[in-house]
């Protein structure tokens, strides 16, 4: 048994930390929750319910600010950076609204389609802000529709910068967050939690403190659900803010804004937008490291750490909100020395939930989607079966199809120059194909001194817990058993265990073991031979890109390959061998042969033509082990089938 | 580990038994068709198509004829008879049409209501006779539309015996089973498999053979899919008379009727009324011994077996139809012979699924009724869920009432006398009734000598598996821990496990232990203290007769309590501990003390204020111990509370 080699081929490893990052981002907070999402339908509830739940618990949170990315490449980026920051357990995140960059629009910079990634393929709870001044109330509802659609249910209400010097009120127009406050109410009843902004130091516009206090009690009492505030410099700062927003009677929850210093320019620009004034005992230390980024954010982080300790301290504040500025390090190092940064991510399911209210009680995926999460939730979007949690064996709904499906965020994270290096700038036959993958599985470097740290199947590096399985993974791959996923069986570990585990404590998961690979037409003849030995013991599926079929399942029934059993539930079976969508996936696997690899080269190249040769000719091959108390037989099949060949 | 002790207590034996003898009474025959039935739509294929497959295949069946009793008790006996011999496998059963004894009508012992029976509570394959002459077109519609209604999907279309000597053909009545079979087929269409009868000598009443023959084509030309021949005596008979319906174009299977003789009276009246001759060799074995019933049937069985053999060594024939005369020695004992027998009956799953083709997806039931699936199958009728094949957590439809709920098939079978030696002439204390439950698990007798081989909750004796669980069990029974269900935790044992196995080979089988029983308050809260102890690791609800209602279960959601894995297939969980049906079946628990038990006694009697007593202040508990892969911790619960009380 091999237990520790839990998702040790390529395909799991990213499995493993999209699961992690993205499956319910607070679960590991509150024991009393820590169960499946499909059988706990609380762990859906509204924001503000679980922002009041974690405080009546005791519990601290935190969360987390971007703002859109410019470029698609940056968008690329930043969804990398939530699922990893996801992975710390925020309890929701934000994205800012740009009114220059069209942000309700299809673009996949936008910010109304970076917060639907959050939600959906990220599996966050998000907040998606939204301004209202120059704009029409056609356009806001359109905005509001659109990210209801999307299944976005929180919104911050922000007026904006009004554009242009002459900005002037307009008559029952949007002249102030309130009436978006309203307009939301009005128009939406309560589908959505809303949060305003508040300023600890008074609004740069507002006559005066006292003034924008008042202002901020209309927003709230207007319907707004909770308050985020203007980044601040000194604790007290806040402190008394709280104070005076309670003496007036607002008693929604207030988080305060942390912005951790991250260097000297950065700071200059947000000082300049939020026209703060940094204190003079931050400016004598800042001024003289000006030049040294290193030295001013780790200042930054002390003195972040320093105040957010006092806020919580107090005892008034449970949350924390941070303005990351799209970056990682400062943050997470702030959250980490907390101690609020979740260090062990307890997963709900194997794979990531997606935080779409649509999908809530799915609960059972294809397995050969594992590594291409993503892919799997933007192929399954239209399903309206999703109710159910689940389709019926011969009643699939169809797969979205390939046409769409080139989106930003399933491409490579990597240029096109670095996957070049990697997967090779000249392929001179099948062999050195095989090369490329042995490489992946071996994390040496390739004969040009470069690391595979991704595939097209795979767009991350194999996790750290492979080596047990590396051996036979760089046997078969080095042979032409190209391995694009796998996974070990597993006889009831605890449902606790790090490397394995999933759903709620107390519980056992089990595996059948699993292995997808790539492979000649010679050496399926060859393994058809050796399965007639396997036939009551393994199933499985070969197909090539024409679709010819090669299976001994008997009917279209889904094979159960990852279940857990828990104290007072149900048997969930989150992961499925799935005959009919298999030949869905194989179209993706194979048109990822072309479109990620074979296009980095020139037409009629014979790189080119030797990916093209594999694409036309190899079969995509599915193995499963069903007698998973025994010892995995797959390594066996592929020796034997070698050995056949010999 | 006590795997040899599944169904170790009362409440599991019969469930046992009750699973192998209705559960898909044909599938041991047929590999390929040996799955779980929610999974294998095949298996509920025409009985037509049943035939053709197991002739394909090569294999031989048998069917079995009954008619309907006279009386409800004959009735219940009946049914326990269609248990036991349904474990045989017969490929279907039939019941005859008695015209003198309102065949159609709802009465317990109505040819309708003991075809329902068959079909929905003992999961049998069945064909309800039916005749038609002297009916009206309305009166065989009204029954052919209730037997559809009910779930029979086979119908044997007879003629009858005309009433009175003056009968006459009607213009365009139903005079021959032709008009019947036109009939089915016109208001029917292919709805009804439909079966007819076939005269190896003819019909006495046919103008000759041949022209019988005739008519037996015109009723298989009308639609009938295959013939049951009369009895006959020699084997030669059978084959003439089906080479001569071969010749003259019947090619619709033909199923020979064998009559094993089982006595001289019951054949001479049954040679009185088909007017058939018994040949003189079988007249000169029958005479010198025809007062010793032993050797008449002795020799019955001798007769009916080499008949039978010769029968299938001809190579046409494939199945052998029997006509039981309601007795179950001489045809089970030529079925044995003759290696027809299933003497290993596999189950599709671990209870008795029924034939109602409504029903064919169910795949999941509380495991409260497990020694009383009949119970279950009728209170839960009127679900129309069960195209889902299971129920939501919290929108369980409504259990059926316990008004119409004392049928006789939910009696004992044991007379008031029998019952009232068994659980005692007179009670005198709640301990006398500890004595019952102690020698119905010991198999001792009681203080007056009588074995107790059945109780209110289960009306068969304990299993004889049940010995490695019977120490525990009779000492929680002395002491008042009055259990009526139980099941050890089982860890992964091979579905073919001829104790705890169930459904397809190549499988694991997997239990969480449960434990069930009426208490006193009083040891309830002990136990309820000692639980405290156990919280993370047992379920429990506590319920009294009003309801009043103590969990730990933290919403209401089932408890997954048998499940199975199995090669190529999603996990199949039948059996759940479901919070919401828990507070149905309490109320028939409950009942059961007084409506089987209390009222055996006088009113104002001093044994009827005891369980009456008990009725009215003990709780019914069950118990799960979550942990299946540990040693099943239930029994040092208990021992844990005992100690308390002390």
């Amino acid at each position: 048994m091999v237990n520790e080699t839990q998702h040790a081929c390529s395909g799991s490893s990213s499995s493993r930390s999209d699961g992690g990052s993205s499956s319910g981002s607070e679960s590991s907070k509150d024991n009393s929750r820590c169960s499946t999402p499909v059988l706990d339908p609380d762990r859906h509830e509204r924001l503000r319910e679980k922002m009041r739940r974690r405080q009546d618990a005791g519990d601290k949170w935190f969360s987390l600010e971007f703002f859109p990315p410019r470029t698609a490449n940056a968008a690329v980026n930043l969804i990398s950076r939530f699922d990893r920051m996801g992975a710390g357990g925020p309890l929701f995140i934000d994205v800012t609204w740009h009114p220059a960059g069209d942000p309700g629009s299809d673009k996949e910079t936008s910010s109304m389609i970076i917060a639907n990634t959050a939600v959906n393929y990220c599996g966050l709870e998000t907040i998606l802000h939204m301004t209202c001044c120059n704009q029409t109330k056609d356009d806001i509802t359109g905005h509001l529709q659109k990210a209801k659609r999307l299944g976005l249910k929180n919104i911050m209400a922000l007026r904006g910068d009004p554009s242009g010097e002459e900005w002037e009120e307009e008559v029952d127009g949007f002249n102030y967050a309130v009436d978006l406050v309203k307009h939301i109410r009005n128009e939406f009843d309560d589908y959505f939690d809303i949060c305003v902004a508040g300023y600890p130091k008074g609004h740069p516009e507002a006559e005066s403190y006292e003034a924008d206090l008042r202002h901020l009690k209309e927003k709230v009492f207007a319907g707004a659900d909770f308050i985020i505030t203007q980044l601040f410099f000194r604790p007290e700062t806040f402190l008394k803010f709280m104070k005076d927003c309670q003496a007036i009677g607002i008693t929604c929850p207030i988080i305060p804004g942390i912005f951790p210093i991250q260097g000297y320019h950065s700071l200059r620009q947000l000082v300049k937008l939020s026209k703060l004034e940094v204190p003079q005992e931050i400016k004598d230390v800042i001024e003289p490291i000006k030049d040294n980024d290193a030295a001013i954010r780790s200042y930054g982080v002390e003195l972040a750490v320093s105040m957010c300790r006092e806020l919580l301290d107090s005892g008034m504040v449970h949350g924390l909100h941070f303005y990351t500025l799209n970056r990682e390090v400062a943050t997470t190092e702030v959250l980490k020395r907390l101690g609020l940064w979740r260090e062990d991510p307890r997963r709900p399911l194997p794979w990531a939930v997606s935080a779409h209210p649509k999908r809530r009680v799915e609960d059972v995926r294809p397995i050969f989607w594992a590594s291409r999460p993503k892919s799997y939730i933007y192929r399954t979007q239209e399903w309206d079966d999703f109710p159910n949690g689940r389709w019926g064996n011969s009643s699939s709904p169809a797969f979205g199809e390939l046409k769409d499906y080139y989106l930003f965020y399933l491409k490579s994270k990597s240029p096109r120059e670095e996957l070049l290096k990697m997967w090779g700038e000249e392929l001179t036959s099948e062999e050195s194909v095989f090369e490329v993958f042995t490489c992946y599985i071996t994390g040496e470097p390739n004969r040009n001194g470069y690391k595979v740290t991704c595939m097209p199947w795979n767009d991350d590096p194999l996790a750290t817990e492979t080596n047990l399985l590396k051996d036979e993974l760089e046997r078969v791959n080095r042979r032409g058993i190209l391995t694009i996923n796998s996974q070990p069986n597993i006889n009831g570990k605890p449902s606790t265990d790090p490397i394995v585990g999933w759903g709620p404590s107390g519980g056992y998961v089990f595996q059948k073991a699993y292995l997808e690979f790539f492979t000649s037409s010679e050496i399926v003849t060859a393994l058809l031979k050796v399965l007639k030995k396997y036939e009551l013991r393994v199933n499985y599926h070969i197909v090539n890109v024409k679709g010819q079929n090669i299976t001994n399942a008997p009917d279209l029934q889904p094979n159960a390959v990852t279940w857990g059993i828990f104290p007072g539930r149900e048997i969930i079976q989150p992961t499925v061998v799935d005959p009919v969508s298999f030949l869905s996936w194989k179209d993706e696997a194979f048109a990822l042969w072309i479109e990620q690899w074979a296009k980095l080269y020139e037409e009629e190249s014979p790189s080119r033509m030797i990916i093209q040769y594999i694409h036309d000719n190899y079969y995509l091959v599915n193995l499963v082990d069903n007698d998973f108390p025994l010892e995995n037989c797959l390594w066996q099949v592929v020796e034997d089938t070698f050995e056949l060949l010999n």
